[in-house]
């Protein structure tokens, strides 16, 4: 069964376009990973800042495979640098 | 472009298995709404209690929809006694 990712970011107002600028290169990167079925960025509707990954991986092994690979690893120490809080990251199996 | 939701319970250990069966109705009855694309119940890896839906809808008009449906306004309150704290609600829509 596949599994999903919520990774939620709150990004400094001043820094979304920068955020939004590292997304697109680990996004594009990372849709080139074996294993990943989706993974985009999501803007929540009424509050801008909320800046959310979902992302949808064929197991636990391809997503840990994606935490190691060189363009997470570089890019999510520059994401992180753009963020109010640190990144809420919730990790699920289907149940229903 | 389609909207998606994140819907995350954290659920009273002892009300997990009556929060699942509450599920079961709801998702039958909204699976089958007009402008429904993906509701669905996901359980955290780690923290077991923490049950979120993941739904995607064709646009905001059918999540409104959803919202004022007789299933929802007679499930919903029973799902949020069985709950610790309110449900985080995140409406979404993709930017990248």
């Amino acid at each position: 069964m596949t599994i999903r990712v919520v990774a939620k970011n709150q990004v400094k107002p001043e820094k979304v376009q920068e955020f939004m600028g590292l997304c697109k290169n680990l996004i594009e990167e990372t849709l080139k990973e074996e294993g990943c079925i989706e993974y985009g960025v999501y803007q929540e509707l009424e509050k801008p800042e909320i800046l959310t990954m979902l992302e949808e991986w064929k197991d636990e092994s391809s997503l840990d495979q994606h935490i190691k690979s060189d363009h997470f690893r570089e890019i999510f120490p520059l994401l992180s640098e753009c963020l109010e809080k640190e990144t809420e990251i919730n990790i699920y199996r289907k149940k229903l």
